[in-house]
């Protein structure tokens, strides 16, 4: 892939791409009243959307209500892509398990925000994340969308991460920007940013992660959910904390073309889509990774890296799997080089390779070479596990493919966490 | 399936079937003198022998010792079955992840083992289970094999399963008899027993999962083969702790046939075939719950027991994501009966339902219907969390299929243990 200039935007978030405004507020879905709990994020107009949502049976009543309303969208056989002006999320309870009760607030929930922005019910997306079996209760949103709305600006990104937190230590925002010159969109500046939370099944009693992303890129509805689709297979997707895809799990992209509001849509296999879907990317990667960092309890990001796999998905299930390895995740969470599980974790994910081709590095420390253990410096191997993040190389020698998953250490904390968390 | 009447031999173990003897001793693979970690199981003559073997790449040597050694046999495509005179397994070094000089070290291990018992080299399988990536000396079995030799004994296997042990907190061992009456065998009781240690790759640095059952029932080796896969599938198999496959997973099943020495082997479709498979089925079942319970830092045994499913693919698929889940196995920790995380887990498995079909119930307490959140007595909860066997009963209401997996929770001690391992 070609690569383009990616500059960070020093503390961007959803609001930094032009043609969106946010806001985060305290509405009441939780108790204690100094945590916000409901965020908005607007579009100035109308304008495309692609969302990814959840394969869980267990989807929850906002992920049903979105896909209904993007069903609508002409052409739209996925029901993941549309039009719309605004995305509500509120944190504390997850609407999910809630049957029909729960499928009529989400639609509330929607009309409320829709009447209060003067747009068409179908232009407002749902998210919620919180607690699973639990009502959603509609008082709090009927003084907390005016609220919200009437606090609406382009300076309040973060107030709108923070109200999605759950167990989150604290929010995730990151935003890039690149130049449309030499891409056929002379003089214009392109941003992508976002904020997320949680990160697949981490929490699953405060369930999900969500990702609301813009861009004032010019994008069509159904390029931006191609772009938005392949950014999350390589970002969101490859993080696992506890190997769980929770019941509200939704990853949402607008984009106002604010940037360029007269120009044309980046077309497919133009130069512009590849550095969008490039600093689409990097975002995602980003937030996926602040994810991982943050998973319940861990002290450290791990990075499993998958090399010389016989296909991608090969790849993708030897790196999973050791991520998942909860035997991988407390020893690393113990300081300890522990390869053997590594290579047995490889070796039971049903990845096609040979013991005798595998080398293993564990924070760039050769500890496995062709199937078999190697001496080193132990002592070295615990100074280097002193670093926030963890890097396992596994070369499986059996072909071209690559890949990495992020997790995080299995710690006491996750157990204290996770075995305490309703009583 | 027709049922038969098992009776549960008190104190019965890898030695309780006619024809064979056992002897565990301490020959040096462990530093402490006190800890036998040399077992032999031997039978009076060359018998028929079913083996089911790791599916892990990584493989250990004895694994890959024994699938030769029994590829030998004729026609025995599967390299699964055959007939031999021993079975030897050492614990403390698991000769995983050690090459060449490991096949060596197996080799030269049942050649040991043969020369003792005048046999063939191939009329001996050999185990290991302990410390991967580390070389298996070759010096302990040269005094501890002649020991164990003149220690061999029907009183003994109680000595062998303790020398199998890792990280179990106590040895694993059942047997049950049935008679033949009825069955065309008048006269004849036969008796199906065996020993286990560990589970899955609950240990995986301590590696492995081994069983080593016996019977006294006439049954030739590719029928034996077929039932004792039968048996691993439904039992063995359907256990989980922490949902790895270990690189040395062994389960071997020898027949003396000396219940009945004059009669004719157990016919394909037979009712004593029929019966003796009920027994085996038995007695595997039996030893991996203790396995489950067993597992490291567990305070109690999962019975994940799905039902409703479209088929059995599904019904395993949701009970195994139930029984990985480190969500779950922390909410059973810490006495929470938490549905949400059930379901989620259910609906990420890959199975086939929908969720508004539903029903769970924790410890006999109906939690969740046609998937929605049931009041129930929290404190009743509490109290049915105190029992050691915790059960969880998933109807996902689209078929006529069910299974049951085995688990247990997940704790403090299981971070402790696996985190400061090998430090």
């Amino acid at each position: 892939m070609a690569t383009c200039k990616l500059d960070v935007i020093d503390g961007g978030g959803v609001t930094s791409a032009a043609g969106f405004a946010a806001a985060g507020i305290h509405a009441g879905f939780r108790q204690n009243p100094n945590r916000y709990d409901l965020a908005l994020v607007v579009a100035d107009d109308v304008c495309p959307v692609a969302g990814v949502f959840t394969q869980n049976v267990f989807c929850a009543a906002p992920v049903k209500r979105n896909r209904r309303v993007l069903s609508h969208h002409p052409g739209n056989p996925a029901e993941a892509y549309g039009c719309v002006k605004a995305v509500i999320v509120n944190s504390g309870i997850a609407n999910a398990a809630t049957g029909k009760a729960g499928d009529e607030a989400a639609q509330a929930e929607g009309d409320m925000v829709s009447q209060a922005l003067g747009c068409a019910p179908d232009e407002v997306l749902v998210c919620s994340t919180g607690v699973i079996g639990v009502q959603l209760p509609t008082e709090p949103f009927e003084t907390g969308i005016p609220a919200a709305v009437s606090l609406l600006s382009r300076d309040s990104g973060a107030d709108a991460a923070s109200a999605i937190m759950t167990t989150d230590t604290h929010p995730k925002e990151f935003a890039v920007s690149f130049s449309g010159a030499g891409l056929g969109y002379e003089g214009c500046t392109f941003t992508v940013g976002g904020m997320a939370k949680g990160s697949g099944m981490i929490m699953p009693n405060m369930a999900t992660m969500i990702a609301v992303l813009t861009t004032d890129a010019p994008v069509e509805p159904d390029v931006l959910w191609e772009a938005c689709k392949q950014a999350a297979d390589v970002s969101f997707n490859k993080v696992t904390v506890d190997s769980d895809t929770s019941t509200n799990d939704t990853c949402i992209l607008m984009a106002s073309g604010a940037a360029a509001p007269e120009a044309a849509p980046f077309a497919k296999g133009s130069p512009a889509l590849a550095a969008f879907q490039e600093a689409l990317t990097h975002v995602c990667i980003q937030l996926a990774k602040m994810m991982a960092r943050d998973g319940e309890g861990s002290t450290r990001l791990v990075n499993v890296n998958v090399t010389g796999a016989a296909s991608a998905e090969d790849a993708d299930l030897a790196a999973r799997a050791i991520a998942n390895s909860p035997l991988v995740k407390t020893a690393i969470a113990g300081r300890d080089a522990n390869w053997g599980r590594i290579a047995a974790a490889a070796g039971k994910s049903g990845a096609a390779f040979a013991q005798e081709d595998v080398d293993i590095q564990i924070m760039g420390i050769p500890v496995c070479a062709g199937g078999l253990a190697l001496d080193f410096d132990e002592d070295e191997a615990l100074r280097r596990f002193e670093e926030v993040e963890i890097d396992i190389d596994v070369d499986l020698g059996a072909g071209p493919f690559a890949t990495t998953v992020w997790t995080c250490d299995l710690t006491h904390d996750y157990v204290s966490i996770n075995a305490d968390y309703r009583s």
